[in-house]
């Protein structure tokens, strides 16, 4: 094998960032265990119509076996449905949910923590494989609202667990603007909602224009959904939005769906309204979530998602659906590239076994099996230099203690302080540690 | 979403089986790290030059962008290198270590439990996406046998702690047959082995055949040929190998190396000489593993691997490694499928809190709350059925406990017993359980 280079968007950690990523999705998984999620695991790859069946399409990266291509005549490889890798961890569970309906009880709350794929130009803290930790929860025929309510409240406690900026979880719904819009008058929901979701990105002033030249919207009407995209806050900016003095009746059941998610999360704090959230995906229908992290706004969402009545659907029973999804590889890879993290474990290694010679790798291997017997992470030396140089591998490793066996005995170093001591191998133990070691610069 | 069926070779596991998934996998990773493996996670895709590079090149799904296809000229497309996804662990961990060889200590002790991908025709126990536990250590210049040992005995005490029937992990050396071929006088070494490897599928006759009629080779040399495949043991048979009267010095060394592993690994048990495994790959130049397990021989080989010394060169260092591969996803088909493991947990939920009415939503939240915050799985009932649907609805989800919000407090009823007794919802702890109950049928 030659030189390699780096895939752009295809990142790889060190094994110290790969462990203390799979601590942080440990907790994460145990937060969601805790408020009774059961976990899944769909398939890497769907049909390529499940996949372009809601939603955008354009970054679905599609399979093809070598093989066929080489050998097999075009047609033949068509036979069969074209499968793609899937892009969000949404629809496959919309899926999976019409699949296995059998199987299951609702409603059913699942989480997925699993790889995801999307052919789109990479950036910072945007890759085109990545994980993704997601919660959702559908009902057969009806799901009470309060379900938004509890994708809310978990994500946030999830986010205040690791090791991350302060979280603000910002929540509209999707009825409010419609109704609004409708309110008003305008049909072309879809692409009014477009282009208020662009507010962040290009400013007021340019959606104000859009809004105008590309819909034909008034000037007053166009004020109104101005005015009421920079609605944020507690529930009070419920009552504004209604002193806005347009009305509709979805508009009237969204802002009461609002209040309700409001009431069940208000002991958390940290969960705000914010009436420019639109949301890109075609699929959702109420509640909508964005999160971002206090002074560094500028990454964007990093945990999203909504409500999705019409998602999945199997014969006559409709499966209503809500989720949220936080964006683990994009936070990590933003935390490691700016140093805002930096790991100093590289392996679970906790005693290093000197080796006196080559000869005595037999006693070194049973020393290490002595150890472990007692859950104690140990390993031999792998040449026989001199302990000077031992001892400096060990050191460059990151590894706490070095253990000497000796004629009448063994013997620790603790490589930190220097200390070393006689001890008895059967009940020595380390000083507890996190199995992960980093620090935070935030 | 209309209906949807299973796509063959793609498996998909209810949550149960997905909560013991996890538990074997954990216990997996635990036993890795107590050795002294770190984690590392490599990307699912690989430039098509790195896998074909070695081994088997015609399983390998490769991608397209779905927009490159339909907007773009074919060669604007083949700019950049075609990837495919990894059909092992072992070609991309090669590459991982000379791409990341500066980030490194050697020699590196990795564990990697990832999903692969192989495009080959399904049946029981073969799949299209599965999961793959490798362990793999690799020297800078050299790696010491040792090593191979320490593959061998860490597996072997992974497939202990799982819940499966015995397991018999089968070592040779690539280095014995090469030899004692070579001392034979042959030169088609790659296709002499390719043909031994058939030996476990077609039997000693027609592998006769074939080694005659193929490679021209006599009928006293391909006696010797099988007599030494039948050799099958402990260290015995490193002296009846010797008593066949060929001689090569590949094949001297090879036997050494086999008496190395086996006095290293002698305490363990269950591992046994097998001079029949050849092992498919081209890449092996060492020690190769099979393991299968007692009684159910005709699934084939669980868990294997070998010693490579060529796969892995960055540069002017070569990086000589050794590996092993548990196949867990195979492992499970063929347990889920044939009824040997029924799970019954099917959430982590422990406690369900039972809803008296739409206006108590809040109060059940916050009970289930305080639950969470003591470490207790709880979840509120959906909907405001009548106490008898609740608790059915609560039982069959095998959920153990339901708790009632009494005017006067709190009571709880364990569903298996029908016992229900009032406590303090501060202190009350449900038994002690595993998080996955399953019946285990072998």
């Amino acid at each position: 094998m030659a030189k390699f280079s780096p895939i752009s968007g295809f990142p790889e950690w060190t094994p110290g960032q790969k462990m203390l990523e799979q601590e942080l999705m440990a907790k994460i998984a145990a937060e969601f265990e805790l408020a009774g999620f059961a976990p899944i695991e769909t398939r890497a790859v769907e049909p390529l119509s499940v996949l372009t069946n809601k939603g955008d399409d354009k970054e679905i990266y599609l399979l093809n076996r070598l093989h066929d291509n080489a050998d097999q005549p075009k047609e033949k490889s068509k036979e069969k449905e074209q499968l793609g890798l899937h892009f969000d961890l949404t629809v496959p569970f919309a899926r999976y949910v019409v699949e296995h309906q059998h199987l299951l009880s609702f409603p059913f709350k699942r989480y997925q923590i699993q790889k995801v794929w999307r052919g789109e130009r990479p950036q910072e803290g945007r890759f085109r494989e990545f994980y993704q930790c997601d919660i959702d929860m559908v009902g057969a025929e009806t799901l009470d609202v309060s379900a938004d309510a509890e994708m809310a409240g978990v994500m946030l406690k999830v986010m205040r667990k690791l090791p991350l900026p302060q979280a603000i979880l910002r929540i509209n719904n999707r009825k409010v603007l419609q109704g609004f819009y409708q309110g008003l008058g305008i049909d072309r929901l879809t692409d009014t909602l477009r282009i208020v979701d662009k507010l962040a990105k290009i400013g007021p002033e340019a959606v104000a224009d859009l809004l105008k030249e590309e819909l034909g919207i008034d000037d007053k009407a166009v004020e109104l959904i101005l005015s009421l995209a920079k609605l944020q806050g507690g529930a009070e900016v419920i009552e504004q939005a209604k002193a806005l003095g347009v009305e509709h009746e979805l508009m009237t059941e969204g802002l009461e769906e609002l209040s309700q998610v409001l009431a069940l999360t208000e002991h958390l704090g940290g969960i705000e309204v914010d009436f420019s959230i639109a949301r890109g995906l075609d699929y959702y229908t109420g509640t909508v979530y964005e999160t971002t992290l206090v002074g560094h706004e500028h990454i964007g969402a990093v945990c999203s998602g909504g409500r999705y009545d019409n998602l999945a659907a199997g014969g006559k029973v409709p499966y209503p659906g809500v989720g949220i999804s936080l964006g683990i590889t994009r936070l990590l890879g933003y935390m490691f590239g700016r140093k805002l993290i930096e790991v100093e474990t590289q392996s679970p290694t906790q005693v290093m076994i000197l080796l006196n010679d080559a000869e005595s790798r037999v006693k070194s291997f049973e020393v290490a099996e002595r150890l472990r017997a007692r859950g104690i992470s140990a390993d031999v030396y792998h040449t026989t230099q001199n302990f000077g140089k031992q001892l400096k591998g060990i050191q460059k490793r990151a590894i706490p203690y070095a253990l000497f066996i000796e004629e009448d005995g063994y013997a620790v170093k603790e490589l930190a302080t220097g200390e070393q001591s006689k001890i008895d191998l059967d009940t020595w133990q380390p000083a507890p540690r996190e199995r992960v070691q980093y620090k935070c610069n935030f």
